[in-house]
C-alpha cells in the first residue's frame, strides 16, 4: 500500500489519477479506455444504484432491458441525434472468428461472416427504445410508460480518464413516453430534481439545477435540464441531465396513439441519465492529500474497528472487547468492519483506511479495554478522541450524522467562495484564470457569443440556472441586452 | 389482451413463445436473436438477482466489474478455451461512424477508424479477468479473490428464443483465484449448491446436482459442475453451472503468487454462472394452459386486488374496504397490488392476471362489502374461496406459503415419473420418444459411446449425479462394464 499520493496543489490531475487506483476503485484496463471497477469501487457504485433506483421507483418507473445493440438504420432515424451525437462508437461488423489456418492456435475474424447491416453498440439507447415502444403505444390507455435501464453503453472516447470519461461507462438511462406536453416536461423536470435531491443529500454534493444552452444540449433533445458541481479544482462537472425530447423521437419512429377524443397524436418523451461519472465527482469534491474521503451515506464500511496488540494473550482480551460493539453497531444498521487480519500491522491499516476514505476509525488496544474505551478517528477532520465503549453507539451514530452534513456544508462554502459575479470580458478571463469556479455573466442568448468566449476563455455555458433572479444587464461579451445571468466555467 | 394460448399439448415450443410474449416478460427486438425484456419480465429477474446477489456476499464474493471488450489476443490465450469455445461471437472492428458523402441523413463506418486489434464483445470473462488478476496476485496474502460481476453477454447463436438462447442475454458470473486445489475445489462445489438452494427454495424447481461429462463440459474446465432441471416436455434445461478450472487460465495467464513458505505456485480457480435463461426453466416448469404460474418467493406481485363495481357508490364503498387490506398486507411484507384503473372491467383483469402468473387474487365486490368477505383465487390450482376479511391476511400468508410448497412438490412428482432406469438401448430409445424426461443409465465413460448414443437418440449426458449410488452394470451402448448411472436426456 504505496500511501503517498502526489498533492492536489503539486497536480490537481495526477492526485486525482493516482488516488483513483490507491484507493483501490478502479483501474485501465487490457482495452483502451475501458476500466475495471475494482470491488471497492464498485461497492460504492452499488450503493448509489440502490438508492437512486428506490427513487425511480418510488417515483412510479419500472425497469426493464433493451438490446446493447442498435442496427445503424435505427441510429440514423432521428435526424439531429444522428448528426449530433457524437459519431465515435464501436462498430460491429462481423459475428464470427475462425481458427487461423496460417497461424496455428490464433484466431482471425472470418470474412464470410460479415453483418448485412453493422450494428453500434449502444452509446445511448433513444433509438432502439423508440422503435420498441413504436409497438406497446396505440391508445392514451397505453400511456405514461415510465422505464429505466441500468446498462453498460459506450462511446469511443479518445482521451479518456477512470470514471470521468471512459469509453465503456455504466449508467441509468430512464425513458419516458406521455400523452401531454404538460405531463412529459413535468416529468424532465421531475426526474433532474431526484437526481439533484440524490446528489445532494447522499454523495453531499451541492448542485445547481439548470438548463442547457442550444450548444450544450443533447441532440434530440428540446431541452435538457441539468444538475452541476463544482470541483475542488474550481472546474465544473455536469452530474446528470434530464431531457424533454418533445416529439422529436416519436416523429422519428412514428410513434401515435389515440386520444380519449378519438384524435391522433404523436407521443412526448422524456430521457434521464447519470453514470459512473459520479464516482468521479464524489471524489473530487471530498477527498484531500491523504486519499479517498467519503460520505457515510455512500461508504460501504461506515466504521473501521483495528485491534491494537502485542500478544496473543492482549490479542483475545481485544476481540473479547469489539466483539460486542460490533453486534451493537451492526444491529444499529451501521455498516461496521471489523479487520482482524494477523497479516498486517495496526499503522498500515490506518494508513489503508485513511486512503480508502473510511468515515469512522475505531482503534482499540490493552488499555482502552482495561479504561473502558476506543480511539475514535475522523477521516473528514483527521481529528481523533477517547470514547467510553458505553457512549460509543451514539457517538458513531451522531458523528456519522455530522460527518455527511459537514461535507456537504464544507463543498456549499467552497462553492460559494468560488461563484464570482463578473461584468466584463477582462473581469471573465481575470476571475476564470485565478480563481475559477463557476462565472455568473450576463449573455446574449446567442450561440455565436457562446462559441467566441469559449474559445476567448475554454470557458462554456454549464447552466442557465432554474432559481435564476431576472436581472437585466448587458452581455459581457457583446453588450447586447440580456435579462438573467448564465453560469459559465471550465468542465470535465 | 388476447388471452388465448396454444395448449402445450398442441405445441409445447407454441405455447411456450406465445406466452412469454403475451404475459408481458420479453419479446423479440429490431437486433436479430437480441430481446426486450419488458418490465414484468425484469422485475421477476430483479427478485432472482436480489436473492442471488445476497447469497453471493453472504458467502464472502464482492462485486466488481470488467470491461464488455476483451482483445482478440487475450482470447487466444487459454487454447483449449479458444478451441473448444462457440466462435460465434459479435466483433467489434471499428470505432467511428461517419456521415455518408453519398446518402445525405445516411452515416456509414469510417473505413479509417479500423481498430489495430479487433475486440469481441464477451461471450463469458474468463480471459479479461485472468489477464487482470496476474497483476492482483502476488502473494498467498492476495488470496483468495471472491468476486462476481452481473453483466450482459453476448454468443451469436444462429436459432434463438427468448430466454432460452439468445445472442445477447443477462447473467451474473463468478470469478474467484484460490491458493489451493482444495480450496478452489470447495468454492466450485459451494457455489454449485447455492445454485441448487436457489433454484429450489426460490424458483421452485427441483434439480440434479451433477457433474457434466468431458464432452459437455465447459472448454478450459477440469471439472463442471451443474445443476439439471427437468421441463414439462421432458426436456432437461441446464440451470446453472460452476467450474473448476484448475491451474489452466492462471497458466494461460501467467498468474503466480509466493506461498507462505517462499516458493511460487500457479493459482487455482473457479468460474459459475446463472443467466436469464432461469426466466425459460422458471416459466417451463410450472406453467399452463392459462398462462404463467409464479411461485410467490418470485411473484412481483404475489397478491393483487382487482375491485368489482357497477356504480360511483358501490366503488367508494370497495374502495374503503380495500384500503386497510392493502395497508395490512403491505405491513405483512406482502407484494400487494390493488389494481383500481377504470379503462379495464374486472373479467379482464381477471384474464390478465390469469395469464401474467400473479398467485393470490382477491376479489371483492358490493356482496363482499356487505359481508365482510372477500373472494380468494389462487393462480396453481384455480381455485376460489371465499374469506372473511378479519382471516385474510393470514389465510393470505398461508396460502403464499402453501402454493409455494405445492408448485415444488408437483414438480418434484413430475420429475419422479419422468424419470426412468433403462438397462438396453431399445429400452433407452422407447422411453425417451415415449415418455421423455431423465433416462437413468450405464455408461462406459467414453466420448465415443456418449457421442454415439447422442447420434441415435438426441439425448445427451445431462450429468453424473453427485448423490448417485454406485451400482456396477453394462454401458446400454457398448456393453462395457459401469459403476454408476448417468442421466440422459434431451435437452434446451
Amino acid at each position: 500500500m504505496g500511501k503517498h499520493l502526489t498533492t492536489r496543489a503539486e497536480d490537481y490531475s495526477k492526485w486525482y489519477n493516482e488516488l483513483v487506483v490507491k484507493a483501490d476503485l478502479a483501474e485501465s484496463s487490457a482495452v483502451r479506455g475501458c476500466m475495471v471497477i475494482k470491488p471497492y469501487g464498485f461497492a460504492i457504485w452499488e450503493r448509489m444504484q440502490a438508492i437512486l433506483d428506490k427513487k425511480f421507483k418510488d417515483t412510479g418507473h419500472s425497469n426493464a432491458y433493451f438490446p446493447l445493440f442498435v442496427p445503424k438504420s435505427l441510429f440514423e432515424a432521428e435526424e439531429q441525434n444522428a448528426e449530433g451525437f457524437a459519431k465515435e462508437c464501436a462498430v460491429v461488423t462481423h459475428y464470427r472468428l475462425e481458427n487461423d489456418p496460417d497461424k496455428p492456435g490464433k484466431l482471425r475474424v472470418d470474412p464470410k461472416a460479415k453483418l448485412e447491416e453493422e450494428l453500434i453498440v449502444r452509446p445511448t439507447s433513444e433509438a432502439i427504445i423508440w422503435n420498441t415502444y413504436k409497438n406497446w403505444i396505440q391508445s392514451y390507455r397505453d400511456l405514461p410508460i415510465l422505464l429505466n435501464q441500468w446498462a453498460n453503453v459506450v462511446r469511443w472516447e479518445m482521451r479518456t480518464r477512470l470514471f470521468l470519461r471512459t469509453a465503456e461507462f455504466l449508467w441509468q438511462e430512464g425513458h419516458t413516453a406521455h400523452a401531454t406536453e404538460t405531463e412529459a416536461l413535468e416529468e424532465a423536470k421531475q426526474m433532474n430534481q431526484v437526481y439533484a435531491d440524490f446528489v445532494e443529500q447522499h454523495m453531499a454534493i451541492p448542485v445547481i439545477q439548470g438548463v442547457k444552452s442550444a450548444a450544450e444540449r443533447f441532440a434530440g433533445a428540446v431541452e435538457t435540464y441539468c444538475i452541476e458541481a463544482l470541483m475542488q479544482d474550481g472546474k465544473a462537472l455536469q452530474a446528470g441531465t434530464s431531457h424533454f425530447l418533445g416529439q422529436n423521437f416519436a416523429k422519428a419512429f412514428d410513434v401515435k396513439y389515440a386520444t380519449k377524443e378519438g384524435g391522433l397524436e404523436h407521443v412526448w418523451a422524456t430521457s434521464w441519465g447519470v453514470s459512473t461519472r459520479l464516482m468521479g465527482a464524489l471524489i473530487m469534491t471530498h477527498s484531500d492529500d491523504n486519499g479517498l474521503v467519503l460520505p457515510p451515506e455512500l461508504a460501504p464500511h461506515q466504521v473501521v474497528i483495528v485491534p491494537i496488540y502485542r500478544s496473543d494473550e492482549e490479542h483475545q482480551a481485544v476481540e473479547k472487547a469489539v466483539s460486542p460493539i460490533v453486534k451493537a453497531l451492526y444491529d444499529e444498521g451501521v455498516r461496521v468492519h471489523f479487520d482482524n487480519r494477523d497479516t498486517h500491522k495496526p499503522g498500515f491499516k490506518f494508513n489503508e483506511y485513511e486512503l480508502k476514505g473510511v468515515p469512522l476509525r475505531i482503534g482499540i488496544g490493552p488499555r482502552d479495554v482495561a479504561n473502558g474505551t476506543v480511539e475514535l478517528a475522523r477521516r473528514d477532520t483527521l481529528s481523533k478522541k477517547s470514547v467510553s465503549q458505553d457512549m460509543l453507539i451514539e457517538e458513531v451514530k451522531n458523528t456519522l450524522e455530522e460527518i455527511q452534513t459537514a461535507l456537504f456544508a464544507r463543498a456549499l462554502t467552497f462553492r460559494a467562495e468560488h461563484t464570482t459575479e463578473v461584468n466584463s470580458l477582462e473581469e471573465f478571463k481575470e476571475v476564470l484564470e485565478t480563481k475559477g469556479g463557476f462565472i455568473s455573466a450576463h449573455w446574449d442568448g446567442t450561440s455565436e457569443t457562446e462559441t467566441a468566449i469559449k474559445e476567448a476563455t475554454k470557458a462554456t455555458i454549464r447552466c442557465i440556472p432554474l432559481d435564476g433572479e431576472a436581472a437585466s444587464g448587458m452581455c459581457v461579451y457583446s453588450g447586447k441586452p440580456s435579462t438573467k445571468r448564465v453560469l459559465f466555467a471550465k468542465a470535465y
